[in-house]
């Protein structure tokens, strides 16, 4: 196991990449707020993404999708305000503009950048507005400016979020640094998860593609607030490779622990949160059933509502598990609020109720299913669901 | 086709039923309310169910799952204000005990009996007091109490549900009866849909199995409001035959009807609810996409939020479909509301907002999402999701 640390700072922490952010009136008026970002090496660099497995996916997805196929990657141009998606032919030629504009200004190839939207969909994006200010946007590219990026991509977020993290592995120092915007709705529209996340480390291709699909498997695609999935959640990994070569066991684990750590900022800044609940589910037959009997709690919409309320309700807990398809045997399930027994063979526990009751009105706690059946465990983090939410996603 | 009409009454609109209801004091105090309630054959019926697919199924469930297995039966006795679940051997035998309670009072076996419970779970009933009401139970069976048996399962339905057509059919009058309780959840629990449906036809098991399997699908299992699905769901149909043979597509058709009304009145009595929402998807490849893409449209958080405020939120819709599992090219794809286009071939339809907006505005209004990938089509019929949803349902 290597040691970690969690340092200052985001994607420019790590060697060989520079950042900026600037105002292009995206959506709000020019100069009102920074909307538009590019983070890019100093030289090439190795990509790996993962995207939305939305059928309807965006056009920024599907131009980032193409462009991985080159082999080195330069850059990630950013922007809030407009989703570009579900408009069509026209989108994918402003998705392939913004590239283009960008490999203009860094004097690379447009195949070498990927691209990432976010914002209002089915509104052409202001293209000419944004092709004009991408030049300027990489004249200030600077080795500091992570968080300026992390804020230009906010939509409904109510604070940027970033996170890096240092390690030593084979007797060197390497640096992983990440960006995130959250999964918040914005009106009249849908949720976006995007992420950049960088490092000087140097691995191969499919070694980076590898540790990012095992890396957001255990952190993105553990956190769920409505169970809703848009069509641009995108995270990108760019390697500059400048520190050298860390043990791949090493990388991955602090790969895995900037993508928890972003994916954590995202749920407890979805809207309308109050409570941030661990679920646990184990002693499954297989990881399906784990994983399912997880989501299928997570995404409750009665047990969140529950939890809004402080109410320690294990039985829409268990009613969906019930439903999820896991395989188990109701009869030998326990349930417990962080270490509190709410079930103990499929009944309730002897716990006094006030006990569960002060577990539930904390602001985090863990829940944990056993389902007697197996071995398998999966982990899930969700929020509750408050009226407040509700307000928020009434649209206009 | 046969010709079919609502008439007045529920269970014992059909000829050949009694029905009774009675205080038991099983949650508020005796003499508040009916919380018991008996349907019964005059005679001997045949019967048939389709239960929860919940893993968690509720003593009830289990006791009438094993006395479905009996030639002919005779009664259903019913509860509200406990759902006799997570009660373990306990539960089992209390529920076996209202079967031959009512058995005895009616002089018949305890297989011939039937029983459904709804309310909280995880509590024992209050076995004792309820079976010392059971004969008095009985003894007020008559013709026309429908009704109050439809009051007395109520829990947090705000009106009693029941309905009653007739049909001709091979030159001959019959007629189909209903009541239900909806989808309403208790506090501290869950939702629970009960229905008991007679009729006069003639019918053997086999055809009463196969009608209610499919009149169920085309109904109850169409219905959403929260996309829970809770332990004790149970739809039963009891044929006393008096009335002869109809042709069995006539009497599918009514049963149809019976079934989709009680259906619809659950979804309009949802908790919170201020608007009913048809969702259709057409044009899909298979039934099963078809299937696949209206339930996660009918069960998105985001898109129930939007149909709350009045915002004809396609992005949202489509954003659902596309996360569906259901195989389509989104940039074939339109949506509409009512008759007005939203989306055409994945784009926004160049329809003025207002007036996708004045369809959003109303209590009632159809989704229509063509994937233009085949032929297939499925229907759901769902609400939208309040702040008084979430209110209700935040717990103690």
């Amino acid at each position: 196991m290597t040691t970690l640390r969690k340092i200052k700072g985001g994607v420019t922490a790590p060697q060989g990449f520079l950042a900026a952010a600037i105002s292009a009136g995206i959506k709000y008026p020019e100069g009102s707020r920074d909307d538009l970002a590019l983070v890019a090496g100093t030289g090439p660099v190795l990509a790996a993404a993962t995207f939305t497995t939305n059928r309807v996916k965006a056009a920024p997805v599907r131009v980032s999708m193409a462009h991985l196929k080159a082999k080195t990657a330069r850059a990630v141009i950013l922007n809030s305000g407009n989703a570009n998606a579900c408009t069509g032919g026209p989108g994918l030629a402003d998705a392939r503009r913004m590239t283009v504009a960008t490999a203009q200004a860094l004097g690379v190839r447009p195949e070498e950048i990927l691209v990432c939207s976010t914002g209002r969909i089915g509104v052409p994006l202001p293209i000419e507005r944004m092709a004009a200010r991408i030049p300027a946007l990489a004249a200030r590219l600077d080795a500091k400016s992570s968080l300026p990026v992390a804020k230009a991509i906010m939509t409904s977020d109510t604070v940027p979020k970033e996170v890096a993290y240092e390690f030593v592995s084979a007797g060197k120092k390497f640096r992983i640094g990440g960006i995130a915007k959250g999964a918040g709705m914005i009106d009249p529209n849908m949720a976006t998860m995007l992420s950049v996340i960088t490092t000087d480390a140097a691995l191969t291709r499919a070694g980076l593609r590898a540790a990012l699909k095992t890396a957001v498997e255990r952190s993105f695609n553990r956190i769920t607030i409505d169970g809703d999935m848009s069509t641009n959640d995108t995270v990108i990994l760019l390697a500059s490779g400048t520190a050298g070569r860390p043990d791949p066991a090493d990388f991955l684990a602090t790969l895995e622990a900037v993508a928890l750590d972003l994916a954590k900022k995202i749920v407890l800044d979805g809207e309308g949160v109050t409570r941030f609940i661990e679920v646990e589910v184990r002693g499954a037959k297989t990881t399906k059933d784990a994983r399912l009997a997880a989501e299928a709690i997570a995404n409750s919409t009665l047990t969140k509502c529950a939890w809004a309320g402080g109410d320690p309700n294990w039985g829409r807990i268990f009613d969906a598990a019930g439903y999820s398809g896991a395989k188990f045997d109701p009869d030998r399930t326990d349930i417990d609020y962080d270490k509190v027994p709410a079930v103990r063979g499929g009944m309730p526990a002897k716990t006094p109720f006030a006990r569960l009751q002060a577990v539930a009105a904390k602001k985090a706690f863990k829940v944990t299913v056993d389902l007697h059946a197996g071995k398998a465990t999966h982990t899930v983090f969700t929020t509750d669901l408050t009226e407040a939410y509700v307000r928020f996603n009434l649209g206009e």
